[in-house]
């Protein structure tokens, strides 16, 4: 027992070695410093966390600087900065390498950003683990793939988690957290702090699954909206309306459980009332869809180049920002 | 091929005839005057339609006219109005009657929101059919309950049509309008048309689905929704979190065929990357839910009786019609 004391001791002043720099804030490693990389390196940054990026080029790593600072720049203008500091001081706080070595030197916590490929990860993640602090948490920022394919064999395996942002993470707060099965809670638990920590908002799965919690919840609806048409049954631009102008604006504020529960007196009452219409309903939807059926990908391509062409992708994500930007900016100002 | 043409005329006419009134609108019977038929009401006179409501009772009229003024009052401070007349003005068009031939004397369109029960639904019908005029749109507000089922042997069962809002419909837009096997593309065009004139958002399904397009949609994400959290992978509060503040904002502007386009380059690109894993998460999905099960339901129930006791459901129903009216004006002023 005593033992036990004092290895909990040990590693609680492991902690606070970790822990501790400059500002009082540890360091964390961004791995791989593309769009997604290099959100991560802002918000950290944003909050006052020392923080290194690595990538293979210095190349890339000047690209991902100069759009951290863009990314600084873009959230101190609209006040959505996630701590005291501003781009100047936030931007001291971040330096780049291309030694994996030197990214993991002292790094509390790892937020890996690289490629999403299987065979990939399960060799780069081997390089992680050699060179991981012995309290260094291995965050993926993966949406595909389940840590317990690529980190089974790992001698820090439970401190490997997916810590999984949504797009554009910068005015998107959610962040999923996806324990393997070996995943310690202590992980789990401490993920969930630094998220909070960078006012990002940490759900944690219990389990895991595939696709997490957010692409099973969008796979689901993208299933029936397929089928719908593929069947005819509606034309693509309107069932983007029946989101954006029906089900969407109650979205951006109450999840589905809050939505039942508030369309009825409670949610007892809803599944009471509905429960067997519901039912019905869904036992008259088709099967998992073929996505790869070509005359329904033409059907979604002619009518969504209509209004959003390819050609201008990077134009309409940028709009779709802005929008994202004003609704953060309105829950945080009515405190949503 | 005279005679079609001189009954088209003379069809012509009498829609002059029943869309004439003092201020050049015709005039709109709301049939119930219930939650949903106050709203209709509101919409309508704010548009600067004649509106009269019918209910079986005079007392609830009266209730009926107090919430319309309130709602009227309600678009007036949020600015949100459906036309250039506010409340004072708007009341005025307002008249009520427990004669169901007198509200639908002269009707050009019905928005019936009565029962949700198909044997009342049959025979009520019945009593519209017999008195509504040449030319009179016969729409309903039911959520659950196809056309097709309560209008097959009438004389107009051309001119039925289900025109259902989302809750609230002051505030989200929507409008779905769903035909029956028979009813009408005149039918159809001309109930979008006056939804445009109320500045309702109408989406027309191009055939009649059980569940329509909002429930198909709701459901679909009800089910796996339930199914993650029966299963125990994630928290109630959490999973409504996933929507809050990951999914639900981007929905809020762009719908699931817009969001894949724009989370790749192009939906092609999409479907083309994820289609195989979107096909394998969705085979991992389990069958449709028992929606009884009472263990499920008193997880929920738990968990959402901690945030929104269903004592004070209104309450947080108003909450939430707080947040609506917020993303409603941020569209405006924005003009997303």
């Amino acid at each position: 027992m005593s033992v036990v004391r004092i290895t909990q001791s040990l590693v609680v002043s492991i902690n606070a070695i970790n822990m501790s720099s400059e500002n009082g804030k540890g360091k964390i490693a961004i791995v791989g410093s593309g769009l997604v990389g290099s959100s991560w390196a802002t918000i950290f940054a944003s909050s006052g966390y020392q923080v290194q990026m690595y990538d293979i080029s210095e190349q890339q790593l000047v690209a991902a600087k100069i759009l951290v600072e863009k990314n600084l720049q873009k959230l101190d203008k609209h006040a959505l900065q996630r701590g005291p500091i501003l781009t100047d001081e936030a931007l001291k706080l971040v330096s780049t390498t291309t030694s994996l070595k030197e990214v993991m030197t002292n790094a509390v916590y790892v937020q890996e950003s690289a490629l999403e490929d299987l065979n990939f990860r399960i060799e780069f993640y081997k390089k992680l683990d050699e060179l991981a602090g012995p309290n260094t948490i291995l965050a993926s920022s993966t949406s595909t793939i389940p840590a317990s394919k690529f980190t089974e064999g790992l001698v820090n395996r439970e401190r490997c988690i997916i810590v999984h942002p949504v797009n554009p993470p910068l005015f998107l707060p959610l962040t999923e957290l996806v324990p393997a099965p070996w995943t310690s809670q202590d992980t789990v638990d401490r993920s969930a702090e630094i998220m909070k920590s960078v006012k990002q908002t940490p759900v944690k799965l219990k389990k895991e699954v595939l696709g997490f919690a957010v692409n099973r919840i969008q796979f689901a609806l993208l299933a029936e909206t397929w089928r719908l048409v593929a069947d005819d049954v509606i034309g693509v631009d309107d069932i983007d309306v029946v989101m954006s102008a029906g089900l969407g604006p109650r979205y951006a504020f109450n999840g589905p459980c809050e939505t039942v529960h508030l369309n009825a007196f409670g949610v007892r009452d809803y599944f009471r009332r509905y429960g067997n219409g519901a039912t019905t309903v869904l036992n008259d939807m088709g099967p998992v869809p073929d996505f790869s059926d070509e005359s329904v990908i033409q059907k979604l391509e002619n009518d969504l180049e209509k209004k959003m062409a390819v050609a201008n992708i990077r134009g309409y994500q940028a709009e779709r920002e802005a929008k994202l930007i004003e609704i953060a900016k309105l829950k945080k100002a009515l405190k949503f």
